[in-house]
C-alpha cells in the first residue's frame, strides 16, 4: 500500500496518543502511531509490552477517552513512549504483536480525551492587529493584550474530532455590516475557520492551587491542532459585551493524535520579547516557545488550495502563561482541559489563519486552485490543517484535523 | 430539637433533589428534604418504594451525582417525587425506614450534578442598564439584548456547592478606575456577588438537534440559586473584547438542592411582552416565567443584612428561551449543564442583585446592620442567597446559597 499524505508525520521520533476503534478493535481503546501503523495499547499491555513502566494502571490503555493515562505523572508517559521507540527500533514493526497492529485506513479515530473545559485564548499579536483593522479600522491591539493572554471559554461539548461534518450554524445578525442594519435570522453568511495549536491538560490542579508558568509544562500532556470554527456575522452582533458564543458553539475541531511535550522536547525555541513585563507568575523565562509550522488548506472536491501558513513561535504568549494566567484567579485544571492558542496568523499575505484576516472581511475574494473564488467558506467546502514541527523532516506532525462544512438545516 | 431558618421551604409541595453524605451514610447518594428532614433515596429504592416507577434504573440513586436520574423522562422524577410525597402524606416521616431518614445538621451535601457546560446569560433589563449607567454612564442595554438572551462560557470546573469557601483571587487591574492608570497585579479590590437563578438541564440533546422554547421543558431537570462570584476590577480589565474571564473563574456557588419543573408548576407567570419580535425558535407563547422572589445577605460574623431582593419574573429572557438560543447555532445539551440567568436585579434602591449596583460601582457605600459599611465584600463576609416561589407561604424554597470569602494567598 502507498504511504498516505501523513506517513512522514509519525516517525519513531513522535509516538503521539490517540484513541481509536476499528473491525478487529470494536471497543475503543489507547493507540499510537507508526508511518501508517497504527498500534493498540491495551493488546501491547495484555501482551507485557510495558510490564517495565512504573505506575501504569492496570487497563489504563482500555479506557475509551485518555483522561486517566494523562493524568499520571508525566515520568509514565515518558516510560511508555520510550518503550515502543525501543521495541521499534529493535525488531520494526515485526516485533508487536501482528493482531494489535493495523493500517491507518482500516480504524476510526475518535476523541482522544473527554474535554472538562475548553479555553480559547489571544495569542497572536498579528492576528488582533489584523482582526482590529478590518473590524473597527483600529490595529491597536485590545487594551489588556501586553499584560496577560486574553481568553474566553467555549463550550466543551461542542469540541469534536477531525473528520466530523459542521453544520452551517443559524443565527441572527444585520443585513448589512453598516451598524443600524435590520437584523435577521437564518444561516450564517460568514463561516469561518482558525487555525490554531492547544494543549491538553495532564496532570491536574485543584482549585485555588498556585501555579507559575515555569511549572506549567508538569500538567500538560501534549497538544492537538484545532479548528475553532467561527461564524463572523453571528459573532460581531453578539459579543457585545460578553464576548463571542454561538458564533463559536457551532463545532471546534481537534486533531486526533496528541502529541506528547517529550516528542516536542528538540524543537522549542526562545519565549518570544516582552513588550511589557509581566507579574512573576507569568514569567516565563526560557523556550516557552515551540517551533511548529501550521497550515490551513480549503479543499474542494479534488482541489486542495493552501490559504494559510504560520508558525507557532510568533505568538506572543507561551502555553505555559497561558496556563498560568487561567489558573491564578482560582481556577481549577482537570485532565483533558483545552487550552488553545487562538488563531495563529503571520504578519503578511499567505500567513492568516482564518479567512477574515486572508480576506479583509469577505472584502478581498481569494483564488481557489480549481478557479472559484472565496469570502467565506462554502457548503461542500472542506477545512483542512496540518502541523509539523521543526520543519518538513523532522519526522514529527500532527497529521491532519478536517471538517466538511454541511449546509443549514431549517428548523421545522 | 427547633427546625432550621429554611425548615418551611421543604414542604412536602416541594420534593428537591439532591445529593448528601453522613457518618451513616458514607457514600455519597441522591436524597430529598422533607421540613429539616433528609431522605436517602438509595436506601429507600432498596426498600422497594418506588418498586411502582416506570424506566427507574437500578442504583440509579446510589450514585455520586444527579446526572443519571436527571437524564431520565420528566414522567420518571415527577413519579419518584409523586411517590414520596404520597407516603409522606399517607404516614408522615415514620412511613419511611427510620434509617433512611437523618436530620439536616447530620448530613452533607455536595455538588447535586457533574456540570458539563456552564452558560451564563444577561437576561435582566435593569441590570443591565443599572450596570451601563454605573460603568460608562450609558445606560442603554448591550445592542443585541433585545434580540436573544447574551450570553459567555463561564468554567464549569469552578461550581462549587453552597458552603464552599471562596478565595479572593489576585489578578491583574488598574491601580485607579481612570483608563491610563497603571496595571498592577494583587488580590481584587471589588470583589462581588450576583444573585442568580440557573437551569440544569436533564435530556440531553445532541449537537445540530433542533429546539424551539416552547419544547425546551422537556430538557430541564430543574432550578437552583446561583451566586456568580466577580472580581470587578480584573474583569473590567480583561473583558475588552472576548469578555470575562479570570474576573468570574474565582469560583461559582449553587445551591445543593435542585427544585424541580413540577414543583414549580403552580408558580408559572406570563412570559413578559416583547420589546422586539423574535424569531420563531425564541418564541415562548405562554407562562414561560417563574413566580421566585431572591434576596442576598451579607452577614459579618452574627450580623446578618439583607441588600437586595429580587423577582425572576423580572427577567426580560425566559429559562426555556435561553435554552433555545444556546442550542440554535449547533451545541448539544448535555445532562448536568447550566445555564444561569446572570444578575437578577430590580428597578429601585434594595432590589440589586450585586454589590456593583447597589454601591453604583463602590462609590456610594452600603450601611451594615452591625454599624460597618461596604463598597464591596470584605475577607470574612459570609454571601448567603435565598429564593422562595411563590411567596413565604407557598412550602417551596430553595434554603440557602453561601459562601465565605477568605484571603487572598499569595504566591510563594
Amino acid at each position: 500500500m502507498a504511504p498516505s499524505a501523513y506517513a512522514s508525520h509519525f516517525s519513531d521520533r513522535n509516538i503521539p496518543f490517540g484513541i481509536a476503534s476499528s473491525k478487529k478493535h470494536p471497543n475503543r481503546q489507547a493507540v499510537t502511531r507508526l508511518a501508517d501503523s497504527v498500534l493498540f495499547l491495551a493488546d501491547l499491555c495484555e501482551h507485557d509490552l510495558f510490564s517495565t513502566v512504573q505506575g501504569l494502571p492496570d487497563n489504563v490503555f482500555a479506557r475509551s477517552a485518555l483522561n486517566d493515562f494523562a493524568a499520571l505523572d508525566r515520568s509514565v508517559f515518558k516510560a511508555v513512549r520510550q518503550t515502543i521507540q525501543d521495541a521499534f527500533r529493535s525488531h520494526g514493526l515485526e516485533g508487536f504483536p501482528r493482531d494489535s497492529v493495523e493500517d491507518i485506513s482500516a480504524v476510526t479515530m475518535h476523541l482522544p480525551v473527554n474535554v472538562g473545559d475548553f479555553a480559547d485564548f489571544s495569542c497572536s499579536l498579528e492576528h488582533v492587529k489584523n482582526a482590529g483593522r478590518i473590524i473597527i479600522n483600529d490595529e491597536r491591539p485590545p487594551p489588556a493584550f501586553f499584560n496577560l493572554p486574553i481568553v474566553y471559554q467555549g463550550r466543551a461539548s461542542s469540541v469534536v474530532v477531525s473528520g466530523t461534518p459542521i453544520e452551517r450554524p443559524m443565527g441572527q445578525f444585520r443585513d448589512k455590516t453598516a451598524p443600524g442594519a435590520p437584523v435577521i435570522f437564518g444561516p450564517t453568511r460568514a463561516l469561518d475557520y482558525e487555525l490554531e495549536f492547544a494543549a491538553v491538560v495532564g496532570k491536574p490542579l485543584s482549585m485555588r492551587q498556585r501555579l507559575k508558568a515555569a511549572d506549567a509544562d508538569n500538567h500538560i500532556f501534549g497538544f492537538v491542532v484545532l479548528n475553532d470554527w467561527s461564524a463572523r456575522d453571528i459573532q460581531a452582533f453578539e459579543m457585545m459585551p460578553l464576548g463571542p458564543a454561538n458564533g463559536k458553539n457551532l463545532g471546534t475541531t481537534i486533531s486526533p493524535w496528541v502529541v506528547t511535550l517529550d516528542a516536542l522536547e528538540p524543537y522549542r525555541l526562545p519565549t518570544p520579547p516582552r513588550t511589557l513585563p509581566v507579574p512573576l507568575h507569568l514569567d516565563d523565562p526560557d523556550n516557552g516557545a515551540y517551533d511548529v509550522r501550521m497550515q490551513v488548506e480549503v479543499v474542494v472536491g479534488d482541489s486542495a488550495t493552501v490559504i494559510g501558513a504560520s508558525e507557532v513561535q510568533s505568538l506572543y504568549w507561551t502555553i505555559r502563561q497561558m496556563v498560568a494566567h487561567i489558573v491564578s484567579a482560582g481556577s481549577a485544571l482537570r485532565t483533558g482541559d483545552l487550552l488553545a492558542t487562538g488563531t495563529v496568523s503571520g504578519p503578511g499575505k499567505g500567513t492568516h489563519g482564518c479567512l477574515l484576516e486572508a480576506t479583509s472581511g469577505g472584502v478581498t475574494l481569494i483564488q481557489l486552485e480549481n478557479g472559484s473564488t472565496r469570502a467565506y467558506l462554502e457548503d461542500g467546502d472542506v477545512v483542512r490543517m496540518t502541523a509539523v514541527a521543526g520543519g518538513a523532516d523532522s519526522g514529527i506532525g500532527w497529521g491532519d484535523c478536517v471538517g466538511e462544512l454541511l449546509p443549514a438545516q431549517p428548523y421545522k
